[in-house]
């Protein structure tokens, strides 16, 4: 593997299998079947298909029961040809606003291939549907079921160097991206922007909140009003920076290029309206009623998920608060056990009863497909992640006293398992800390815990799986040398190399969005209980682009450099969060400020009216406040709108000229400057003779007659003008 | 004048006046101010101005103290070519979207000019600032300040025709306002547009409040909701319905071609950073410093007219339901009186107030400019129209006994004015009525006399005008025969008309847009107390259509055609009404459902928590309701988006074999479809015999040479394939 270790090893990039990636574009790992016939008649397709659309190919072994293909395009100037027309239809969807040189050979001479374009352009190349020139080639699906992956190979020079540089930068800055931009794509590039954005934008909330911790304590109404208002500007300063980030890359609307769902379905074809091309249509009536079942699989995911926290909950709250026997400090960590071990099961069926729902939708792109699985993964995790803290804020805290009688359930329970016959309680106190306490955990602990696991885990599996590897191959006496002494002995070290890579886990940007999503939601909603928050996220989030990068160099597959104009419903996720946090926070800083006890588990301590009349003002603060900042943000000009501007004008002003010549721009000159009526006059006086000897003057005519051009005009107004009695006179 | 009766007399139209209109575009009226050699210069200056435009112009008499100029393009070829700089600026805008035929005749067979289109490009001649190639003529301002108005003259054959069809029509269709868009520029059309979409809309809530009426009665719960709705999808398919008539109408996006506003006042030049031109700036930061004067002057309309309405109110609930004393059926008038009074005085100077402001707040365009005024205006509006029932339902009925003692002031003042020492008095009771009565006042009342005096008060006006005039006249002996004695007798009736002409109003849309706005204000936020106030504005606008086509065809100036693509910010009026609406409903039937005394004046009675958990939950149901419909519409395809795809993709496909010629379209062939590797092959052939001869070959070509050909690789994967242990055997 090119572990970590190897790579920055001093002689890391001296080892051969590191320094080429023998012009290989594309490797597909392809899996032997039980049925080996079957499997040769597939390779000989996939072989055929490729090579039907212009790539060449070589095949090597790979582990014992899978073969490694090796794509590369034959020639490049078809593959300039497809890149070209890449482009061409980039600018027929306005995605780019210059347009292009009619002769190829300048036009990338001008504008060369980025890796991140060519490596695009192969890939569509094999997995677009044949009617649309590619090979169709859709990994484990359907006749392609034993192709594994399909990955690029990382390129181990460029990641040692920006790892390298980025462990040692304080600031990424536009060229940082720029790069990431150019070898991993756009929809990475994002990624990283965006963290590094909000990164970025910590910095105030982090000092902010510390001076508030020392100064104002726990649950200020400052703070959450500073909070609040730093998250409406953030979400609406990002909403810009994106645009003019798209901008600056060239993929502004990008998303209107829609790459369709191999897995869609259609009930029948139908011309276009527009095109009057054939194209395939799913009922949206049908669609609608499969996303209908959205609303069950919230309720469901809300009293599943709900059930468990509530029942943990009681549990805990009764052992902590309430029990006071034996084995007390063992079982209060009963509620932990239980949910640690829960929690990722239900999320997991969860997130895979959402990736079925999203199936049954049907969507016909990808991108569709995308954004309707991303919303349901964001229900799940919302609930996940945040309802202990509003069950702690919004139950415990007010209807703690009025739970006590209800917990009596887990004493008998108790006093049945227990040989005990009488369990020792003690008094039921509102215990004021626990909601600093949980929120310290989900801030610092599970942050901690969560970027280890991201790095380790990783690490921990693929050396466990190894390991079995090797005992099952000494089990079998299956001689794994044998394979590999087919090599040839210069070929060995790069394809031991490839092999690895081919094992690595796929890197989704899904999940690194989710989680800073998670984590503004946590600053969003409950920092007010703990203003160290977002000083704790800002530490967390250096690190985090950091482990980021470092698990897309080290411990994923290269990912397919795909573009993207924006974060995509991310954006939605967040907005959402920064809505809904300001009225959380305002009524956790109601419940709680001047007394962190708050209303001491009795309701009827709590201000019902002035809770509501809380939540109510502090929304449409919120809404008063983004609608300034999205005004004043409108009225600042970026550099990507400036540019973007500049370059339509260039380009009108060059159609202009193209279509119309260049004259077309000019002002048009009055057909005679000064006696303007001169031409129709003479007309008219042709009619005049013609009147004379019979012919009739139109009453029009004769009206436009009366003054014969400008002077004889001035000069009867004039005469009028001296002759007119004014009011004044 | 040209008065309804003989335009609809039977031989009205065949009276000569009204059968030419002489070929004139416009007619200016001139004043002549008492400086008399001054007014000849600026006469002078005008004439030779529109020579050099190239417009033609005659001189005749007006009224005693003006001169009429006429004017008219002195070539229509010259108009084409402005014409056609004009669609060509479109063009480049993306406001159109097919391109334009090179040769201008051809051009113009294919899309006839409009007569819209004629005069708003004549206007803009004379009224473009001088470096755009305009006259620069600014009515009643600066060097032109004697020039009273510039107007196109009606076509009289068209307007009765167009009245005589609507007021025998119920309804109105696309072809309709399709004739309005023609003759009287978008902007017009636009208002039409949407009171007939308002007025259509209106049917559902007219019928359903009419059973709620009989069944359900007043303050219910469910016409509250089912009304709430309504205005979210009234709101919502408006937005698209204009977007759908502007691409129709071919001026999507055509509020990005902004046309400068004269009085602009700037600081310095400076380049334009896209295009280099030098562009007039003004300081953001002086206008944003003058835009916080928005606040100060928003707080004083509320004050100011609040003081009034508080002041009014008083008095009223003093009289009406305290004071028991000699008048009483009198003095209940005072509060109408006073209200009557000065509410219009007020509205007046707070208008002509939000005029200076934002003339100080110096805007760059024409529409910026409305735009900022006409928030202004709105916020008069708001406070004036819904003021008196807002007191009423949140004042009056919860806090009407705490009222009472506040009211001896006026018990003590009466008692001075009086002659009687003690003013008797009756025992406050709340009226229960007075919401209902107040609610029909507004749409009932108040509509039918505001349609009279739009009608009304213009013609009487003028009449009285005319009277007082033809006194005057008579009292300086000045025979007014005299001027139109100079007129020559065929021409003189036509010039007759032409003088009633020039005295008509000026055509203000914004005033029946504010109108409209205005009532769909007491529909959101009122009718739950009166079902029936929906059916009440239907009638009312289905009169009202046909009053203003009157308007403008009888008693105001023919307007100048702009184009809009939107009702532009009373849109922005529109969403906040039916949002505000929506809560202010909720908490009205909160209030006084089930017992229509509310809460009787005693604010005890009111559960406030109850009324804001209400607000709060109408809120978010209208934010949710909002979302849904979007998006519901948002899936729906509408004839003009259909219309503007077709057009794009027509263009695109054009553009690109324009550009590229016809075979750019074609897919690339891959360079050999079956042995895709050859071309490589035989190259590295020749390094592989260069290698035998002592040249290297590199590794990377070595990989690829490994198997040579398809047939090469599917031969040895196949060999691979079979030689492979699977997990299965």
């Amino acid at each position: 593997m090119a572990s970590l270790k190897a790579l920055y090893a001093s002689d890391g990039l001296d080892r051969p299998e590191f320094k080429t990636n023998m012009n290989v574009d594309y490797v597909i790992h392809y899996k032997i079947a039980a049925d080996k016939a079957q499997t040769e008649a597939g390779f000989t397709q996939l072989i055929e298909a490729l090579t039907k659309v212009g790539l060449a190919s070589e095949v090597r072994n790979g582990d014992e029961s899978s073969v490694l293909v090796f794509v590369k395009v034959a020639s490049d100037k078809y593959l300039n040809t497809h890149i070209y027309r890449e482009r061409v239809q980039d600018w027929l969807y306005g995605v780019r606003a210059t347009s292009l040189e009619k002769d190829l050979d300048k036009a990338f001479e001008s504008e060369p291939v980025s890796e991140a374009e060519r490596l695009r352009t192969v890939y569509l190349l094999m997995t677009k549907p044949k009617n649309e020139g590619g090979a169709g080639i859709t990994p484990k699906t359907g006749q392609w079921e034993q192709v594994v992956s399909i990955f690029p190979l990382h390129d181990h020079k460029f990641n040692s160097s920006w790892i390298k540089e980025w462990s040692t930068k304080y600031y990424l800055n536009d060229q940082d991206l720029n790069r990431i931009r150019n070898r991993f794509g756009e929809r990475v590039a994002f990624y990283f922007a965006f963290l590094q954005s909000y990164f970025a934008f910590l910095l105030f909330p982090a000092s902010f909140g510390f001076a508030a911790w020392l100064i104002l304590g726990r649950y200020s109404w400052t703070y959450a009003i500073v909070n609040s208002l730093w998250s409406v500007i953030f979400f609406e300063w990002w909403k810009k920076k994106e645009v003019d980030l798209a901008v600056q890359w060239g993929v502004r609307g990008v998303s209107r290029i829609q790459h369709p769902r191999t897995q869609f379905q259609w009930d029948h074809e139908a011309a276009d309206p527009v095109t009057g091309e054939p194209t395939k249509v799913y009922s949206p009536i049908k669609r609608l009623q499969t996303q209908l079942l959205q609303v069950p699989f919230a309720l469901a995911c809300v009293s599943i998920l709900g059930a468990l926290y509530v029942f943990c909950f009681g549990i805990e709250i009764f052992i902590s608060e309430v029990y006071n026997g034996p084995f007390k400090s063992y079982l209060t960590f009963t509620p932990t056990v239980i949910l640690t071990a829960f929690t990722p099961m239900l999320s997991t069926v969860l997130g895979n009863f959402a990736e079925k729902l999203t199936e049954a939708e049907n969507y016909e792109t990808n991108d569709a497909h995308q954004a309707a699985l991303i919303r349901k993964i964001f229900i799940i995790n919302f609930i996940t992640s945040y309802t202990p803290l509003l069950l702690s804020a919004f139950v415990y805290m007010p209807f703690g006293n009025l739970m006590v009688p209800y917990l009596d359930i887990f004493k008998i329970t108790a006093e049945k398992l227990s040989s005990e016959k009488v369990i020792i309680t003690q008094g039921f106190e509102i215990n004021p800390d626990r909601l600093k306490k949980q929120i310290i955990y989900f801030t610092v602990t599970a942050q901690i815990v969560n970027l280890a696991l991201e790095v380790v885990v990783p690490y921990v599996k693929r050396k466990a799986f190894k390991e079995v590897e090797k005992v099952e191959s000494k089990m079998t006496k299956k001689d794994n040398q044998a394979a590999a002494s087919q090599d040839a002995p210069e070929e060995r070290a790069f394809l031991k190399r490839v092999r690895n890579e081919a094992e690595l886990d796929v890197y989704d940007v899904a999940g690194d969005y989710r989680e800073m999503v998670v984590q503004f939601g946590y600053l969003a909603l409950f920092s007010a209980i703990w203003p160290l928050t977002p000083l704790s996220f800002l530490i967390n989030n250096w690190v985090e682009l950091r482990s980021d990068a470092l698990k897309i160099a080290v411990s994923s597959q290269r990912p397919i450099p795909w573009r993207a104009d924006s974060i995509g419903p991310w954006l939605e996720a967040l907005g959402f969060l920064s809505w809904f946090g300001t009225m959380v926070s305002s009524a956790i800083v109601f419940l709680f400020s001047g007394d962190a006890e708050g209303p001491g588990g009795d309701p009827s301590n709590v201000n019902v009216w002035g809770l509501l009349l809380c939540i109510l003002l502090a929304e449409h603060f919120y809404l008063g406040a983004q609608a300034l900042v999205r005004h004043a943000l409108s009225q600042i000009d970026s550099p990507g709108l400036q540019k973007e501007r500049a370059e339509r004008f260039t380009m009108r002003k060059r159609l202009l000229e193209d279509s119309l010549g260049p004259e077309a721009t000019d002002r048009p000159v009055p057909p005679t400057a000064q006696k303007g009526e001169k031409i129709t006059r003479e007309a008219l006086e042709a009619e005049a003779r013609k009147e004379s000897t019979g012919g009739g003057r139109t009453p029009e005519q004769s009206f436009w007659l009366r003054q014969q051009g400008m002077d004889e005009t001035i000069q009867i107004g004039r005469k009028l003008i001296s002759q007119a009695k004014t009011e004044k006179n």
